[in-house]
């Protein structure tokens, strides 16, 4: 048998496993991620060119008592990895987070369940990205849809935006958005648009099923294709002529319903 | 009758009116807030070493749209009045706001009624304030006490993150919050901290009275001196092991409910 074939349960194993690693950077980012005993360090990648400094030897610290990989890079391979050399600080890290995972897997695991999902698109401020990881995790939501591109990328000010949750958020990842809804959809799930626009109010919605809210971008909202992809769209009535909530805050309405 | 008098009506009004003016700074904040009908301008402040530039002529010609007096400074005299030299951009405007008021005046205007409020006892970070004052006017809040010491300023920041709804939300304005928290509860209103090491869950608190929710520092929480005052103290529980929500959350899960 040949295990590097793409349909050798060996290589899907694998490509799993890689899938579920989320890479971090920077050097506080990292300490604080490692310092979370629940939080699996697969690797951390170390610039050689990093001058000793008290939190690098703390992170060396955890990462071996973590038994990790540790390796040295010139700055140009450490560049490739973090994808962003102006904050990495010469650190990253390869984790497995216990909430992080494709939605494929949490589809799987939860076909009968009726669980409520927050699906982001184009959440581009990464203080609202944080911010909505935080009230998710909090909150009574099982999952938060998030779109490899579209969106904020995961780094260091939406992790603290997160208060640090997002190391144990529910976090599901999808390369594309409306494939992803399309998927749940057809395993019955209901897609919910949240639009000052709508008539129905969220506090009177209720489903029956399964339910994914999609929240859209800060200034534009639901993109047109997920819009067009919605059983149903919801608003929250507001006051003295206010034209919109802050995304975050209308997830944390959500989560907190 | 000597109207210089500190007890005199005449003298009273004058206080009433200038205590009634909120000073904002900055061409694009000033700008903005002139946009709004409903917002009376007093006087535009304008530093006499200002180049010529078109939004500085868009705001010159609202200001005489609405009647205003147009007063040219020397810088030194500019930053007295906007205090903030770094960030007026030689613009500073005295407004009168629909909702910006004392709150004695609103404890006058709201004797019987069973008001809810949210008091701000160290809110720091411009952008929670700019949001929850953002949520507050948008849900079901009566006022916002804001004690003029102790939280972030109202700078161009709080504006942004306000989504412009700072000049028309319900802002009560007072110097100390334990002396304007005492003058509520003898008016009969409680006063309820938001803590997570409460026991009544937020949910289940449903008061009888007036009541005012007092929300603590991002990290400090509520002060002690403000605990003393507390009448209750309710929680929002969160799933996930999640030790706090961003104080602009709660704000909207309060405003919310």
């Amino acid at each position: 048998m040949n295990t590097t074939r793409e349909d050798s349960p060996a290589y899907l194993e694998k490509k799993r496993f890689f899938d579920s690693l989320m890479t971090v950077y920077g050097r506080k980012t990292v300490f604080e991620a490692l310092q979370d005993p629940a939080t699996y360090l697969y690797r951390l990648h170390l610039a050689k060119s990093n001058k000793p400094a008290e939190i690098l030897t703390d992170i060396i610290c955890l990462a071996e008592q973590k038994g990790a990989e540790i390796i040295y890079h010139d700055r140009q391979a450490l560049s490739r990895i973090s994808k962003n050399s102006a904050q990495d600080q010469g650190v990253a890290a390869d984790l497995q987070l216990r909430g992080y995972q494709h939605y494929d897997k949490f589809l799987q695991d939860n076909r009968q369940q009726k669980y409520n999902l927050i699906a982001l698109d184009g959440v581009h401020n990464p203080q609202n990205l944080g911010m909505i990881i935080r009230s998710a995790c909090a909150g009574n939501i099982d999952g938060i849809l998030l779109p490899q591109k579209g969106n904020a990328q995961i780094d260091p000010l939406v992790i603290k935006a997160s208060a640090g949750t997002v190391f144990r958020a529910p976090l599901l990842r999808c390369k594309d958005l409306t494939e992803a809804l399309m998927d749940f959809k057809q395993k019955g799930a209901i897609v919910c648009a949240l639009s000052s626009h709508a008539t129905t109010e969220l506090k009177k919605f209720s489903p029956e099923k399964a339910c994914i809210y999609v929240l859209g971008n800060e200034t534009e909202g639901v993109s047109h294709a997920v819009q067009k992809l919605c059983d149903e769209s919801v608003k929250i009535p507001m006051n003295n002529g206010v034209e919109s909530l802050n995304v975050a805050v209308t997830a944390a309405l959500i989560a907190f319903r």
